[in-house]
C-alpha cells in the first residue's frame, strides 16, 4: 500500500463519499483545512492522522478576544498583530476558542506518551471489545538506533550490520508470535476461546491501535512544542510534525506566532540574562564568572552560540 | 427593545451579514443549529444567548464511540439506541466529541455561579481594559421573592405591595447612583480619570457583563443537570433552560436521552432501593423501619409518589 | 515472595524506616489512615497499592463546605449528616478538599485503563530512560475466563482442562521469550544495544508498570463508582477495591455515603421512576405497557427484583 | 484591628486551640511550612491568606520523579540538582505532587480574576445561603492611580489632591449606601425579607468574599508566574506575592528553581535569539535590520538592557 494512502478500499470509498458531499453551513470556514478533511496523512509504517472536523480559524481567535458580536475583524493585518500579541503575552484563553478532532492510527507505546497529555478527549478502539488488526510498528533501518551514551533518554549511533539485522528479525518475529498466539487464544473454533479483555494482554507495545483526539488549539500548541521538539522520541515527533502541517494551514497567523515565540524560542534564566547583559557590554564570561552550574552553561552556550 | 432582539442596530447589521453568506463545508452539519447561528435569544431583562460555532451531530457521537473510518452509521435507528445506550450506562467520552460555542450575556451574580463549571474555556469582556456600559438586572415583580423558611438557599413567596416596590426602587437607585459614580470617576474631563480597573470596584453584581463560553457535550450536559434544575436560582436558570431548547435542536437522540436519564431521572440510594422492593412485595413501609433519616424518607416520598 | 509484602528487602527496609520516624505537625491527621502509610497492599500476582500521602479527613470536608475558621465542627454527628446531604445533593467541590497519593504496581493492560482518568496528576516509570524488570501478570486459573456470549465486552465461564492450561502456557512462554529479546536487543555486551525506548516496544502488555498516583477524594470516588463496579474487568476492579477498603478507614462518613448514595444506589430514567410508581399504585405494567425498550425493562427488573 | 491579625477574637481564639494541638504523622513534614500553617497573613485592607494544610516538600518532588520507594533521596544536593533540571526541562508531573490548601479572603473584583485559573479547588463563602459582612476593599491613597495612556490594561500616575479624595469618598459611601440597603431589603423585622440570593445583587464588587483554594505546586507556580508579575494589577499581586513568600519557606529548593527559570527568567522569539547572536558577534543590529515590528524591538531592548 502506498505510504499516501495507508486506507483499506472500503474505508477509503467511506471517506470519498464525504469528501463529495459538501454542505452549506454559516459556521466559520477555514479553506485551507477543508482540503485536509478525512485525508490520512501517513505516519510511520501503518499510522495515519486524519481531520474529522475542526471549529474556528485565525479570526476565531480574535473575535473570542475582543467578546465580538459579528466577526469582530477590522482588519486582517489587525489580526495577526492582535495574534501575536496574544502569544507573545501568554493570552491563552482565545487559542482555546479553535477545536480541532482527528482520528489517529499510533503503535501502542506511542500512545502510552501521547495520553498524558490530559487536556484533551479521547476515544480509544476498544480490545475489550473487539479484535485488533495483526498491524505493528517495525522502525524502518535508519531509526534503529543504539542506546544514547550521554542522554539516559535518548538515542545514539544508527545499529550497522549484524546487529541491526537481529533486531529487526526479532521484533518482527516476536510481533508474529505473540499475535499467532492472541488469535489461538481468542478462536472459538473446537473450544471456548479466551475473553478479548484477557487475550490483548499478550500483545506488545508496538501493536497498532488508534482513536479520535479532540483539542483546543492551545493545547495541541503544548502538545507540539513538547513533541515536535528534538528531544522528543522520534516515533511521536513524527505525529507531532505531521500535525504541525496541518495547523499551519487551518490557521496560519497562528501558526507562525506559534513556530516564532514558542517552538524557535529559548527561555533564559535570570542568571542567563544577567550573562548576556554583561557580554553585550563587552564583558568576558566564563562559566567560573557565570553564576551558572557546568550543565546550566553549556546549555547557555548553545543559545548564544550555534 | 423588543425582548427577542437584545442587541444594538449596529450589533445586528454584522449577525445579519454573517447570517447571510453561507459557505461550503466538508465537516458535519447539524441542519437544526444553523437556524441558531449567531441569532441572540433574549434571556432576562438585558442578556441573551447566542450560538457563535459548534462541532458534530448525533452522528459523530456515534462516530467516536465506534472509532470510524467514515460517518460510520448503519442506520439512524442503529444511532439513537447507541447513543442511549451510552448515556444509560454512563459511557462520557463519546459524547465529549462534540462541542459548542456559545456568546453571553448575564449579570455578574450569574456569572459567578456558571464559572465555577471548570471544564469549559471563557473569554470574557474586560473591564480592565473597557468601560461597562449602563445595563443592570431589575427583576420583574414575579421575580421578587422572599426568603424560604424552609430552604436556607432558595426563595419563598412573591413579596407583595409596599415591600415589593421598595425592593425595586432600591435596586434600580443604587444601580444608577453607582454607575453615575463609575462615569464620575473614569472621566478625563477637567482630571486626571481613575483607571478603569479600579473604578469597576463600584458596580453592584446586578451589572451585565458578557463572554464567550465553549464547552463538549459532556459538560454541557453536566451544566444544565444542575442549572436547569428546579432547586438552582431562577436567574441562572433561564440561561440553562434557553440552552437546553438549543441542544434538543442540535442533538436531538442526545438530548432526548439526557431528559431521559439525568434531568427527569432519580438516583435511588441502597436503602432507598430496598424499600421499594418491600413496598413492591406488599410490605407496608415505615420511616421507622426504612432505616432512613426523616430528610431521606421525605426525599423518598417524593420520589415514590408525587 | 508472600502476596502480603510484594516488595524486595531494601525496598522493605527503606519503608520501615520511614514507619518508625513519626514526626509532629498542626495539620488535620487521619488516624484511621496512619497504618496505611507505605504499607504495600498486595494486589494480583506481583502489584501492589501503598499510600505514600493523604491531605485531609471527614472534618476538612465539612470546614471547607462551612469555609470556616478553625476546625469548623461543632459536633460529630453534625459532620456526619452535613457529609451524606452533601453526598445526595451532588455538592462535589468539598470533596476536592481532600488528596490522595498512591504508589501503584500494576499490568500495563490496566495502566492503559486507569489513565483514562484524567483527572488525576501521574508519574510513570520510565522505560525510555530505565530497564523494566521481568514481572509479568499471569493470571490464576480461577480468573481464565472464556469471553461471555451476552456480552461483548465481558467474560463467560472459567476456562477449562487443556484450553485453560494451554492459555496460561501461552502467556508464561510469550511473555519469558519477548522479555529475553528485550535483554539480548539492549545489552551492551560485544554490541553496542539497542536504545531502551525502541526496546520496550517489544514487552507485552502484561508486565508490570508502576507509578505515583495523585487525586482528590470526588475524583477518586468517580473512578471507584466505575472500576470497582460489577461491569468492571477483573484486574483492574481488584486495585478498585483495594483503595475502597483505604478510603473506609480514611474517611469513613465519607465512605459510607459514598457506599449508600453512589455504590449502592441506581439511577432509574423518568420511564422507570413512572412505572415504579404506577406498581406501587397496585397496577400490573409489562414491557408492553411500560414504554421501554426490551433492553431497559429487563434492567429495570433488576432494579425492581433482585 | 492591627493589620497583622484581620480576624476576630473568637476566630483567632480557634486558631489558637489548632497551634497548640501537635500530632503525630508519618507523612512528610515540611518545618518551614509548619509555622505558617492557620497564621491570617494580612493582605490589603481587610483580607488574608491563610495556609490550611499542605501535602509534600522538596523531598516529595524527587521522590516522584523517581517513583521511588521509600523516600528516595540520595542527598540534598542531589535533590536540588534534579529539581532545578525538572523545572529548565518543563517536567511539570513531580511538582504536581506537592498540594497546598488556603484560605483567603479577597475583594469580590479579585476574586473574579483568581478564579479564571481553572486548575484548582474551591469552595467559595455562599451569599445564597449566608449573609455577608459589611467589609469593603477601599484603596490607601497611594494606590489610587490614573488610567494609564499608554496600557489600556494598566494604571498611571497616583491621583492627587482633590480628585483622589473624591475617589476615596465616592467608593466608600456607594459602598455604604449598598450595604444598607442591603441589610434593608433582607431584614425580617416588620416585613418578609427579601431572598438572599436576590439582595446579593445590590452589593458592588470591592466587597469582601473568601474561599478555600487548593492547588498543586506546577498549578500554583503558574497562578504566581502572571500575578506576581508586574503586569498584573496591584490588588491580586499583593495577594500572590505573600504566596510566594510562604511557598519559598514550604519548598525552598523548588521555589529558588522557580524564581530563575520562571518569575525572573525571559523567554526570546527566535528573531530575538537570532539578533542577540549577530550582536555579541559585534553586529549593530537596528530594529530596521531585526525583522521585528517596533513593539517587538522596544520588548527586546528591555530585555538586553534594562
Amino acid at each position: 500500500m502506498p505510504p499516501s494512502t495507508p486506507l483499506l478500499p472500503d474505508q477509503q470509498a467511506e471517506i470519498d463519499t464525504l469528501r463529495s458531499s459538501p454542505q452549506s453551513t454559516l459556521r466559520a470556514v477555514a479553506p485551507g483545512m477543508e482540503k485536509h478533511l478525512y485525508t490520512a496523512h501517513a505516519v510511520l509504517d501503518h499510522g495515519f492522522v486524519r481531520v474529522v472536523d475542526y471549529m474556528g480559524d485565525d479570526a476565531a481567535i480574535c473575535q473570542a478576544a475582543r467578546v465580538s458580536y459579528g466577526k469582530g475583524t477590522k482588519s486582517v493585518s489587525n489580526d495577526e498583530g492582535l495574534i501575536r500579541y496574544l502569544m507573545r503575552h501568554w493570552h491563552s484563553t482565545p487559542f482555546e476558542m479553535c477545536e480541532l478532532k482527528l482520528h489517529v492510527k499510533l503503535p501502542v507505546f506511542v500512545a502510552r506518551q501521547w495520553i498524558r497529555h490530559r487536556t484533551a478527549n479521547v476515544n480509544e478502539y476498544s480490545a475489550r471489545y473487539s479484535i485488533l488488526d495483526r498491524e505493528f510498528y517495525i522502525p524502518a533501518p535508519e531509526h534503529v538506533n543504539a542506546q544514547s551514551e550521554v542522554n539516559n533518554q535518548g538515542r545514539g549511533e544508527v545499529l550497522q550490520g549484524e546487529e541491526a539485522a537481529r533486531v529487526l528479525d526479532l521484533l518482527k518475529a516476536d510481533s508474529d508470535r505473540c499475535y499467532d498466539n492472541y488469535q489461538a487464544m481468542i478462536s472459538s473454533d473446537g473450544q471456548s476461546g479466551l475473553a478479548r479483555e484477557l487475550a490483548r494482554m499478550n500483545l506488545p507495545a508496538n501493536i497498532y491501535t488508534q482513536w479520535y483526539w479532540k483539542v483546543d488549539l492551545h493545547n495541541l500548541f503544548h502538545f507540539l512544542r513538547l513533541r515536535a521538539d528534538a528531544h522528543a522520541q522520534y516515533e511521536i515527533r513524527v505525529y507531532a510534525e505531521a500535525i504541525c502541517a496541518i495547523a499551519a494551514d487551518w490557521v496560519p497567523f497562528a501558526y507562525k506566532a506559534f513556530a516564532d515565540y514558542r517552538l524557535g524560542a529559548v527561555t533564559m534564566s535570570s542568571q542567563m540574562v544577567d550573562c548576556m547583559r554583561r557580554m553585550l557590554k563587552g564583558e568576558t564570561v566564563t562559566q567560573e564568572t557565570s553564576g551558572m552550574s557546568a550543565r546550566e552553561w553549556r546549555e547557555f552556550e548553545e543559545v548564544t552560540q550555534s
